[in-house]
């Protein structure tokens, strides 16, 4: 099943952040907040968005930072993704 | 009776989504979240729509993904359908 | 008494809609829901609305769905009637 | 002492409306809900109202329909006005 | 002390409105609600005000009808001014 | 320390107001509401802010009048000022 | 790991401020509000954001004040950095 995401719209799935702390601990995906880390999984085609012409920056397979509760979690082929807008990730990661 | 949605609006009906657990049990349609895929009914005519030019880019027959939630729901001919605007429509499904 | 819908406003009146069950059977009106579908029966003259243009799309006598609770009540003559914008209309019906 | 509205606004004075029941009784008025029709008193200049130019179809005498709640209540030589934007009004009657 | 409002701003002064009742007679200050007419004391320059030209159309002297509420009240030389965008101004009296 | 504001905002610190009462009282500071006059400190360069071209009209050394609650307040070098847009400036006081 | 912000975001990283009463009292960080002062790490590459063309004004290195609540925080290798837009950096500190 693919999913094609509409106007300037991208597919994400949530990565397992792994955190140090300073002293090198690592904590484990329980002990974290929410993820807000995720990989680009597909990429709208952008254009006239609401009136505005949006080029899409992302493309499939950034990893990408986002605000928590952004967007619209949905569950795909027992995955569940994010889809959100590309104006509300906020950053690349490399 | 048909059905003519206005400006950017399309009618959708919900699809009873299946569901397959990692370990492949497949979960009733009662014991699920409000289903959030949806198939195409009828597409609005888009052009002028609150002083922004909207082209349509779904037709009829298209699965979509929608924000629950999202638009009005109406009954016609005893089948419940949403109306909302393309722009409340996050994805196609192929 | 005529009425004279001003800028991009309709003026509509419910209309009793029949609802059959998948069995056959038909519910009176006081067993359902406010009723969605109404009767246009006055059309504004359109044009230049809060600084966009805004062609009237719908004609006296189109049977129409829209969104309960939008638009105005107001009571004509002993009628009550629907005083809304043609965007809050959702779908004609034929 | 003469009112003059500025921008796209009118004066309006509500009309005490006789209702009818379907069996021909008239409510007087202490049983009606607040007026909703009134006559225009006045009118404002329009031109360009917060960067919208605005023509102004309503003139004084017209008979209105305005939604209950819009619009500021100012008492003037004792009498009671309301002073509205045209865009608060929603038909006129005649 | 001389005040120069910014923008679209201007300055007005609350009058003491003296109310009559139909049978003539008159209520004190201290009877009525907050005061709504005012008298223009500065008028700003207006000119490029958040993107839209605003042409200034009161003038010092003016008595005005304004929404109370409106505007930040200030204290000047012990004398309590109101100050406020032009487009919160309803109606000039005269 | 120097500080420089961005886009169309000022710096500004607020003057401790002297009041007198019609009887030539002066009510000392701590008997008063917030401050709402300031001196500007510093002022931003303006140009394009938010898609609209700024014209700086404040500069430094300007009395202001400015509403309570707008804008934020940061304490530099041990002194508090508060940030704000220049439109929530509300005058020039001379 | 290196962040790229898109649009017109920056990452800023939290100053440790130290303040000073006038009698010259330092005040450890714990008995501080939240710090506003920050160094920018990191900024995005502006242009198009939203319809509307952004300059960036800021440049790594630069020490800023920004309204405490503005954006997002994340945690990056350990550090807590926070993702905001120019136009929520309120001023360049010097």
């Amino acid at each position: 099943m693919e999913i094609k995401p509409l106007g300037d719209r991208v597919v994400i799935k949530k990565l397992e952040a792994e955190e140090k702390t300073k002293s090198g601990i690592v904590l484990p995906g329980s002990a974290k907040e929410q993820p807000q880390m995720a990989e680009v999984m597909a990429v709208g085609p952008g254009g006239m968005v609401e009136g505005k012409e949006v080029k899409m920056e992302l493309k499939k397979g950034d990893k990408v930072i986002f605000s928590k509760y952004s967007g619209t979690e949905v569950k795909l082929d027992g995955e569940e993704v994010t889809i959100l807008r590309q104006s509300e990730v906020l950053a690349i990661v490399e």
